[in-house]
C-alpha cells in the first residue's frame, strides 16, 4: 500500500470495489481491499493511503453504522466524492452448472433479504448459508463448498465463475451509496448540484432541541436529504445526528446554516461538500427557495451596507 | 426656522415639546412647533430643519398612525433617538380658581379617556369640550372660554395659569413614546441597549407569510418589542408591518435578521437603530439567547473559514 | 329606540348607514344613529338595541381603534355579520352650484387624505375645513356655511344637495369594513366562506410569545387575514392582538386552533364567526391546506379511536 | 410453544432472556428462545405465542434495525412493555481457569467493541473470534473450543461456567432497551410516566416535510425521545421515521398530536403506549409545557363549547 493508494471495504469483487472503479481518479491508483470499514479509514488516517471508499447508506438496509460512527468520532476525515450504485445480484456458478443443479447457495447476510423472493420463486428448495461477504461467497463456490453464490456480476471473472442469472433484486431501485473519505483539506469544488454532510450534537437534550436544529436549515431554505440519529455512547437517550443537506458550503445559505448550527450546538463536525451522484430514484434536488440564492445574499449584504451608511 | 433647528408636533406647551426638552442636544437648537406630524417631518425632508420629534406610540391609545404612515412611505427618514414620557395631566386654571368653581373643562380628545374616571370622581357636573390640543385648551382657559384645561403641568407658565391638581391619570403607567427623525445618515452609535425600527412588506400575502417573517427574527434570537399592521392602501387585506426589535443593526444577529428579511420580502425600509429610552413599565430587554452574541457569530465565522480550509 | 332596533355610527347619511342598509335584516328594523362607536355599542349592551353597525377597518386608514378597543374590553359583544363597502366620495353642492363656484369644501378629517389628489387637480384653490362627519359636512353645505362637501352620494337626498362629481377617490380599492355586533349568543351559521374574529392576550410578554401564538394557527393550516396590536393600557410594551382568521368556529381546524390559543394565552375573547363579505380586493380565501378539512379531522379521530381499541 | 408463551431473541442465556425475566408477567409463562427477531415476532403474529421480547435500541450500537423494520412493516404488532437493561459483561471460563490461562476469547460481534479496551488492558495477547451470540460463545467455552467467553453473568450457570471477572464494559451507562410486542389490542394503561411509539411516513418527500412533522409534536408540547430514519425500500432518499415520544395516547396532547400526524402523513402506524422503564441515564421526562395538561385541554374544550353557545 502506498500513500497515494485508495483503500476500500474488501475483499476484491465486492460492490464497493465496483463502486470505486466508477471513479476516474481510481484508474491510476493502487486499490487496496481492507477487512473492515474501520481498517479502510484508519489506513487513511495513518497516511498509508490517500482515501478510502466505504458504503454509507443502502436503500434497503439503511445507514451503515460502522461508517457513520467512524466519520462522527475519532480522528477527523472528510468526504470528497460519493458514488451511488444500483444493487442487483447475479447468481454465480461454476461453468456448466444448471439452475436445476443448485442445491446450496451463499452470499453476504445483507444480500439475503434482497433476493429472498427470487429464491422462493426460483430455487425454493435451495439451502442458504451466509458468507463473510458476497465475494467470499463466490470464492467458496469456486472451492466447491456451495453450488452458487449471490454477488455482483463483475465478481464472476475474479473467481472463475459464470453468471447463471443476472439482475436479481427483490426491491426495485435498490441502491447503495458510498463515500470517498480522505484527510481534512479544502472541500471539493462547487458544481451547483452538491451535497453537504455533517454531524451535529444537541445541547443538553433540551425539549425542542431537534426542532431548533432543523429550523436553522428551514429558515435558510436548505433542504435535508438525510437525517440519522446515532447514540453518543453516553447512555440511552443521548444522540447525535448525521445529516446530509443539499448545497455546498460555499453556497451562502449553506454557510449561514452551518454557522447557525455551530452557534447553537455544542459540537458540529463538517464532513465535506461534494458533487451529488446518481438520480436518487429519479428525483432531482429541489429548486432553492426564492430569496436564498447567492445573488439574493449578495444583494441583501449590499443593502445592509447601505443602511449602515445611511444610503439604503 | 434654520436648517439646524428641530421641529416638533406643536403647539408650544404640548407633551411633545416637553419630551423634546429632555434631549440634551435640543438645548442649543431652535425648537419650532408645527401644526401636524406631516408638517414637522416635511420640514426635515425639505432641509429646513435638522430633525423632528413626533409621537409614535401611546400606551393607552396605541400607535400614532400619522407617524407610522409618514415613516413608512414618502421620502425616507430615519430615527436617531427616542424619548418615553410618562403622561400625567394637571388641571390648569386661572390664578384664584377653586375646584368648586370649575363648571367647564377642555383638553385634547385623546386626553379625555385618560382623565374620565378622575372627572367622574372629582368634577361629576363639569361639561367637557374638546380643544385642538392640550396646549390650545390651556390658551382657551387663559382667554376665559373655559374654567379649566387638562394639560401638562409644564404648560401652566406659558399660558399664565396655575396647576390646581397635578398627576391626574386614569391608567397607571400611561406613557407616550416619541421619536426624533432626521434625513438618512449613519445610524446612532450602538450602546448595548438599543432598538431597531423597520417597515416590512409581505410577499403576495401568501398564507403563512407573517410566520416566515417572524421566523427570521426568532431563528436568530432577536426579540420583537412591537409589531403593528398598517394598510398599504392597495385595498382591504393588504398590509405592511411596522416592527421594532431589540438590538442594533451592527449587532450581528440583528444584521443577519435584516438581511434575511430583505431576501424574502419585496420591500424593507430600515428606520434606524437608536438607544432604548425608559424602562417600558419596568421591563428590561431580555438577555440574548445563547449562541446569538457577536462573539458567537465571530467564532462561527472563524470555524466556517477553517472548514473551507480543511482545518476545522 | 326599541330593543329590536339597530344602532349605527351616525349621523344619518354616513357610509355606516349606507353599509347598514345593504343588510336585508335591516329593512324591517328601526335604524338609530348614535354619536360615537361607544354609544352605538353601549345601547346594545344595555338591551336598548338588538345590534350595532360600526366601522372596524379601512383600507386606507387601517383599524378603527375605538371599535377594536370596545370589542376587546368591557361587557362582551359578538360579531354576527360584516359589510365591506367600497368608499368613493361625491362632491355635494346646493342645486345650481358649478365647480368653478366652489371656494370652500368640507368633510370628515379621514376623508381628506382620500380626496387630496383630486382636490389638488380639480380645485387647487379651494379651502378645506373639517367637519365632525361627512354627513355633518353635507348639513353645513345645506346651511350655506361651505360651498361643497365630500360625502357619500347617497347623502345628497337627505340634505337637499346634488352630487356635482361622483366616484372621487385617490386610492383605488378604498374600502371600509363594518361589523354588526350584538350581545353574545350562538355564532352565525357556517357558510363555508367565513371569518372568525378574536382578541388574544400574550403570556407575560415572553420572547417568542407572538411566534407561539401564530404557530397555533399555522400548525392547523388556518390563515390569518388580519392582525392588529393594541395596547392593554398596562404600560408601554404591553399589547393584545385583534386577529381575524379564515374559517368558522365549527370548522374543526378553527375550533382546535381556538382551544390551542385558550390553553397558552392568559385570556382569549372569541368575537364571533360570520360570513365573509366582499372580495377583499378580488382575492378569495385560500384553499384549506391538505389534511385540515373536517373530513380529515373526522378520519383522524376515527383512527385514534381505533388505536385506543387496538383496531387501527 | 403454547399460545400463552413468550418468545424472545435467543438462545438461552442472552441479555434478552435476562431482560425478559425482569418482567413479573414472565414468571408464569413458558419462555421460548427463537433464532431471530423475525422468528420471535412471527410466532406472535401466527398466534403461537402471546408476546415476544426483542431488543430495539442499544446505547452504544443504536437502533436494532431488524426490530424497527419488523415493527414498521408486515402484519401489525403493538408494544405493551419496555425493559431497559444495563449491559455489563462477565468473562466466563470453565471452573479452575485463571486469567493467565486465557489465550482465546469469544462473544457476539456487538460485544467486541464494548470490551475492546478491557481486553487491551487485561488480555492484550488473547485472540478474539466471534460467536453467533454471547450465549453461543459460552457454549463453545463449555465445549472447550475457547478459553473464555464474554456474556452476561447470568449465563454462567446455564453452561456450567464460572464468572472470572464481572462488570466489564468500556462505555459507562451501556444499556439496551427491549420491547414486549404482542398482537394489536388496547394499549397498556396510562401510568403518568409513559412512552408512545409510532412509525410515520412523509408525504412525497417535499422540502420541509420533516419540520412539519416535528411541528405537530412541538405545537402541542410533546417531547420526542427518539427519532430514527429507516429506508422504505422504495429507493435512496425515501425514508420513514420511527419515533418515540413522552406521554400516553390517552393524554390529550398526545392524542391530538397523533391525529395531527394522521392528517398530514400518508401513513402512520401506532405502535403502542406503555410505561417508561429505567432512568435513561438518570434523566426524567420533562415537565409538560404549561397549557398542555389534560385539565388544560378539558378547560379549553369547555370554553369552546361555551363559545358555541354564546356563553363564553
Amino acid at each position: 500500500m502506498s500513500a497515494s493508494s485508495y483503500t476500500y471495504l474488501g475483499p476484491e469483487g465486492t460492490f464497493t470495489e465496483a463502486a470505486l472503479r466508477t471513479l476516474p481518479e481510481a484508474a491510476t491508483r493502487e486499490l487496496v481491499p481492507m477487512v473492515s470499514v474501520q481498517a479502510a479509514l484508519d489506513a487513511v488516517r495513518a497516511g498509508k493511503a490517500a482515501a478510502a471508499l466505504v458504503p454509507i447508506e443502502n436503500s434497503v438496509e439503511g445507514g451503515v453504522t460502522a461508517t457513520l460512527d467512524e466519520l462522527a468520532t475519532g480522528e477527523p476525515l472528510m468526504v470528497y466524492r460519493e458514488v451511488v450504485l444500483r444493487i442487483a445480484f447475479a447468481l454465480l456458478v461454476r461453468p456448466g452448472t444448471k439452475l436445476s443443479d443448485v442445491k446450496t447457495v451463499t452470499g453476504h447476510p445483507v444480500a439475503q433479504p434482497q433476493v429472498r423472493k427470487w429464491l422462493a420463486a426460483h430455487l425454493p428448495e435451495a439451502q442458504w448459508e451466509s458468507a463473510a461477504s458476497n465475494a467470499d461467497g463466490a470464492r467458496l463456490v469456486q472451492e466447491g463448498r456451495y453450488d452458487a453464490a449471490f454477488a455482483g456480476e463483475f465478481a464472476a471473472a475474479t473467481y472463475g465463475l459464470e453468471p447463471l442469472v443476472t439482475d436479481i433484486h427483490d426491491a426495485r431501485n435498490a441502491e447503495t451509496r458510498f463515500v470517498l473519505a480522505g484527510r481534512p483539506a479544502r472541500p471539493s469544488a462547487r458544481t451547483g448540484n452538491d451535497r453537504t454532510s455533517l454531524v451535529v450534537w444537541l445541547r443538553d437534550d433540551h425539549p425542542g432541541a431537534l426542532m431548533e436544529l432543523l429550523q436553522e436549515f428551514s429558515a435558510r431554505g436548505v433542504n435535508l436529504t438525510w437525517i440519522e440519529s446515532r447514540p453518543t455512547g453516553e447512555g440511552m437517550g443521548r444522540y447525535c445526528f448525521s445529516i446530509d443537506c443539499e448545497g455546498h458550503i460555499t453556497d451562502r445559505r449553506v454557510g449561514e446554516t452551518l454557522m447557525g448550527l455551530k452557534r447553537i450546538c455544542p459540537k458540529v463536525r463538517f464532513l465535506g461538500s461534494y458533487p451529488r451522484a446518481g438520480t436518487e430514484g429519479g428525483r432531482q434536488g429541489a429548486q432553492p427557495r426564492p430569496g436564498t440564492s447567492d445573488s439574493d445574499y449578495a444583494a441583501a449584504a449590499d443593502w445592509l451596507a447601505r443602511c449602515l451608511d445611511g444610503r439604503a
